[in-house]
C-alpha cells in the first residue's frame, strides 16, 4: 500500500476512535512520546500522553454519541512526516441534546517503525462565514 | 546552519512579515503553489496563492499596528517537511483601538530547493481557561 494511503487510513481510524468513545481505541492512534500535542477547539495546548489521554477520557465521558464526517482540505507528506488538514462535521448527543458543529483540524502523523502515529491534533472552531471580512485575529 | 534553525528563522520571518503589514514581505514567506492553505482564526480555509494573499491584504489594510510575541509549543521536522506549533500573543491597533488576543497556530514549511517555505498556517482562537472541562467540540 502506498504510504499516503496508510496515512489516510490512520487518519480515518482516529475519527473512528473518536466516534467509539473508547479510550482504548484512541490510545492506539497516538504516539506514546513526550512531544505529542493536542489542541481541542478553543482550548490551550495539551502536551504529552497523560494530559492528552485524560482530555479524551473527559470528552468521551460527557458524550452519549458522536458522529464525525471528514472532508480533506490539504494533504502533504514526506518520508516520515505527514500533515492532513480536514474539515470535520461533528454531530454530538449529550446531556444538552443534539448539536452540530464544524471544526477545522490539522493532524500530523509520524512514521514510527512501520506505523503512522498521530503526534499533533489541532482542532479549531469555524465562526465566520466564507465571505466575511477578516480582522487581524 | 542546521535545518531546524533555518525553519525557525523562516517562522520568525513570517511573524516579522505579519508585523510589517506589507504584502510584499508576506509574499516572500509562502510557497507559490496550489496546495497552500491558510486558516485565519474562526475562518474557513483559504487555498491557493490568490485567496491567501488577498486575505493578508485585507488584514493589513484594516490594522494600524500589529505586534506578535511567539512561544514555541511543538517542533517536528523530517527531511523536507517541518511543523511548528506556536502560541501567538497578538497586540493590534486598529479603528476600534488596541486589543490583545492569544492565538494558537500550526505552521507547516516545505523545503523548496534550498529554501523553507510556508505551505500551511492554521490559526485558532483560545477561548477556554487551561483548567476548564472540555466539550466534544
Amino acid at each position: 500500500m502506498a504510504q499516503a494511503d496508510s496515512v489516510r487510513q490512520v487518519n480515518a481510524a482516529f475519527y473512528r476512535a473518536f466516534e467509539s468513545l473508547e479510550l482504548a481505541q484512541m490510545e492506539k492512534i497516538w504516539h506514546r512520546a513526550p512531544h505529542i500535542t493536542c489542541i481541542h477547539p478553543g482550548w490551550r495546548p495539551l502536551s504529552g500522553w497523560g494530559p492528552i489521554m485524560n482530555s479524551w477520557e473527559q470528552i468521551f465521558a460527557s458524550a452519549f454519541e458522536v458522529k464525525v464526517e471528514v472532508a480533506e482540505v490539504q494533504f502533504t507528506m514526506d518520508r516520515g512526516l505527514a500533515v492532513i488538514v480536514v474539515e470535520e462535521t461533528l454531530t454530538q448527543r449529550d446531556y444538552d441534546g443534539v448539536s452540530r458543529a464544524t471544526v477545522l483540524a490539522t493532524n500530523v502523523f509520524e512514521l514510527v517503525g512501520a506505523q503512522w502515529m498521530l503526534i499533533l491534533h489541532h482542532g479549531s472552531p469555524v465562526a465566520m462565514a466564507p465571505d466575511a471580512v477578516p480582522r487581524v485575529q
